[in-house]
C-alpha cells in the first residue's frame, strides 16, 4: 500500500519527468498518472508510474516512468480466451532502460532488488537509450529497471488487461491500495 | 510520381521536423521515412511523410509528418477478412492538425485542395494541438491537413495494411513511384 502523500509525490515526480522528456501531455492526463507499488509497499525499489494515453478493446498506448533505482517486477502477459496474450513494444524516450528477457545471464549494469533473487528469473540484459525499442511477444517473461537518471518510455500494445498479468513474485498484487 | 530529388528533400525536411518535435529517433529510422504522394504527383499539396516505428501482424506505431499546406487524402480502413478494419489513434506532438471526420460541416480553418471538392466529403473539423488526440474507429472516413507550421503526430493502431486503405479520390495510388 501507499500513503496518499507517497502517491501524490510520485505522481508529481513522474509528471515532471514526462514533461522534461518532451512528451506533450495535458493537465488532465498528468492528473491521472497511475502509481503502482504492486502491493509490495516499497515504491522506491519496486514500482512504476503509468499514464494511459489510449486504451480500447484492441490497442493501448501508455507512457511508463521508472525513477532512478526503481524496478518493475518480472511478469508476462498470458493468453486470455481467444487472445494469445498482450504483445508490447517498448520505446525509450529519455534515460536508459535496463530490460531483462530470457536468455544467457548477462546482467551487469543492473541489479536484482535485495532479497528478491527468486522473483527475477530472466537475466539477459538489454540497455536501451532514447530511440531504442524492443517488442515483447506474448508469454515472454520480462522486467524493467531504470538507469541512474530514471527512464521515460512508451508502451504500444495490443489490448491491455493489466489485472491479468502474471508475476513471478507471489506477493505482487496488481491493484495499488492507497491509504490516508 | 516523385523525382528522386523531391523524395530526398521531403525525407530530410520530415526528419528535421521529427527531431525538432523532440521525438528521439535513430539515423537508421530517419533514413527510412516514407514519402507518399498517393500517386497524385503534387506532394506539396497532397501527401504525407511516414516513419513506421513498429509494425507487427497485430499493431503498428508510426510518426506522421505533414508539411504546412499539405493534406493527407480522405480515406478509411475497411474490413479485411476477420479483421473489422484498422482502428487508429492519432496523437499530435508538434504543430496543429486539422482533422476531418463525418458530421456537420464545420470546416473553417482548413481548406479542400483546389479542384478536389468531390474527393473530400467529410467536413467536421477538429483542431488538435500538442497532446491532442482522436481515435478513429474502423470504416470512419477521415482526412488530415497540417496547420500553418506543419504537424508531427503519432499513429497508434491495430495492424496496418496500408495498401488496402480505401480512398475517396479514384486517382489515388497508395504506392509511391520514384523516378530518377
Amino acid at each position: 500500500m501507499l500513503t496518499r502523500k507517497e502517491f501524490t509525490a510520485a505522481q508529481e515526480r513522474a509528471a515532471g519527468m514526462i514533461r522534461e522528456a518532451g512528451i506533450p501531455v495535458t493537465e488532465e492526463e498528468l492528473g491521472r498518472v497511475e502509481v503502482a507499488d504492486f502491493g509490495l509497499s516499497r515504491l522506491d525499489r519496486e514500482g512504476a508510474q503509468i499514464l494511459t494515453l489510449a486504451a480500447t478493446d484492441r490497442i493501448a498506448a501508455k507512457v511508463i516512468v521508472l525513477f532512478s533505482g526503481q524496478t518493475l517486477p518480472e511478469h508476462w502477459h498470458p493468453r486470455v480466451g481467444d487472445d494469445p496474450g498482450k504483445e508490447e513494444t517498448i520505446r525509450v524516450v529519455a534515460g536508459v532502460l535496463r530490460c531483462y528477457i530470457p536468455g544467457a545471464d548477462t546482467l551487469r549494469e543492473g541489479f536484482v532488488p535485495q532479497g528478491k533473487q527468486d522473483a527475477y528469473t530472466v537475466r539477459q540484459e538489454l540497455l536501451l537509450g532514447p530511440g531504442g525499442q524492443i517488442t515483447l511477444t506474448p508469454g515472454t517473461k520480462h522486467w524493467f529497471q531504470a538507469g541512474e537518471d530514471g527512464v521515460v518510455m512508451y508502451s504500444f500494445s495490443t489490448v491491455a488487461r493489466d489485472v491479468l498479468d502474471q508475476f513471478t513474485d507471489p506477493n505482487v498484487q496488481r491493484v495499488t491500495r492507497i491509504v490516508d
